[in-house]
């Protein structure tokens, strides 16, 4: 067949628990499509009955077999797969969890571009921000790429809190072999002293969810020049980001990681550049219809 | 999610061997995107070690699980599939064989579309040709499909020729019972007199491809009130159906059941009727730019 008759088409999906509502899918393809790519992005929720390892590598091995391009993995498989996949990249190796996975004629290469895409928000949407003291709300995994994120960047020093002190010491602790790094692990009620000490702080619990409303930070703790992050991104109006921007505080709602997670994804897979912008806009209109759909279901 | 943000995409593939230069999957994609949908379609060609009923149980279970809408299979696979599915269409039971897997949230039901498409190609391309007498040349797969094709749509005589005459005699027995359909199994030697009884002749062996050169039956045998049907589509105008038209014969070319049954599938998959048409003229131009590379590569 003659190979300019055909276009090339691109296969990718996610993989993991409770990710119906996840907006990557429709991040990916809506930027497909922009580019005039054939590009379809698969959601497969794993069953509590397929979370094993075995049975994960071996849907891994037909995925490849099926012609997927790369995949994205979320909750709760990103540390298991990091194991299944024939190598890291340098950041995944780090961190130890990924959430992409790309496909290529050598076999499959675990990447994490929540690392990458939480960077990138920053450096994009917070440029020039002060990196020398940052309180880290949240010790999870979200936290964990977060951290990772800010310490590539120039962070000096990571105030990590946690409601479990031990997450926030294990955090600690798995962040102690990088350089120039200065890390204290505390909890909440620290908070304060730490808040108003720090130059930068970003919440990567679910709090501010619709879920779980409410704020991680007692509002009265921003002020004008502390700069505020938030990983949630639905509502992207959190009540984090909102007493933050009342404040006069620099804020990232979580679209910032939300679009740069899947554009760097998008890229890894597609060897093309995404349209962050625009991607940025799809997001924004996707969060907008959500909360119209919800307030008509209520309706 | 608001589900009118999501515009439904579409995954579809084809399991076999030595499937690189099918048209199959280009036609599919072409009238999805025609169609305005995210239509993918991946080639899935399956290395010697993955032809066993285990691996390709567990692969089908897994492009479930995957998200694939519906496959394609093809040599060597058609029959194991057919034992592999949760059901099996009435058409796909009877040939015992499939080439379509459709995949619902009930389960995956086996189709042979095959059989669909060349009674499709007949009713649509041979518009009222004669089905009183009919000489099938060819008794392998692609024979017993057709025969099942006829025999749908009022078939009354089937004579079977293969070069092989025990192939020919159990494609008639595996015929049987079939009502008010008269068989007989014969062989290439047989032909001068059957062809001269014939309302129509049908060539189901791969003699006519541009690898196998030549006419399955002596040009000498056709005369103007025969119809020819040719299931060899690379090229289009075979042997066969050049001495065919020079004689006057009304000629069906291989681009028939080649669109047909690639039109049925894309309908069981999307529910929406296929531009069959738009698809013809697709597959006329795929295959000249294939003679058109295969010139300049000989250049």
């Amino acid at each position: 067949m003659s190979g300019d008759a055909v276009r090339r088409s691109y296969l990718a999906g996610l993989l993991g628990q409770g990710i119906g509502p996840s907006l990557t899918p429709e991040l990916h393809e809506r930027e497909g499509a922009r580019q005039g790519l054939r590009y379809t992005y698969r959601t497969v929720e794993l069953a509590d009955s397929r979370l094993d390892r075995e049975h994960l590598r071996l849907l891994l091995a037909h995925a490849v077999e099926l012609g997927f391009d790369g995949l994205n993995v979320t909750y709760p498989v990103k540390h298991v797969m990091a194991s299944v996949v024939d190598e890291l990249a340098p950041d995944a190796a780090a961190i130890g969890a990924i959430n992409t996975i790309l496909v290529s004629d050598t076999g499959t290469r675990g990447h994490n571009t929540d690392v990458t895409g939480f960077a990138a928000a920053i450096v994009d949407g917070l440029a020039g921000a002060a990196l020398d003291r940052v309180v880290l709300v949240g010790a999870g995994g979200a936290g964990t790429a977060v951290a990772h994120a800010l310490a590539g960047i120039g962070l000096q020093t990571l105030w990590v809190v946690d409601t479990d002190p031990g997450r926030a010491q294990r955090l600690v602790r798995s962040l102690r072999h990088l350089r120039d790094l200065e890390l204290v692990a505390g909890s909440p009620t620290d908070l304060p002293r730490l808040t108003r000490a720090a130059s930068g702080l970003v919440n990567a619990t679910p709090v501010g969810m619709a879920a779980h409303p409410g704020s991680p930070v007692d509002p009265e703790l921003l002020r004008d020049d502390l700069w505020v992050a938030d990983i949630v991104y639905r509502p992207l109006l959190t009540e984090l980001v909102r007493e933050a921007s009342a404040r006069g505080c620099r804020v990232l709602t979580g679209a910032g990681m939300a679009v740069n997670q899947a554009a760097d994804t998008f890229e890894l897979i597609t060897g093309r550049p995404a349209d962050r912008t625009a991607m940025s806009r799809d997001l924004d209109e996707l969060v907008a219809a959500e909360v119209g759909s919800a307030t008509q279901r209520r309706e």
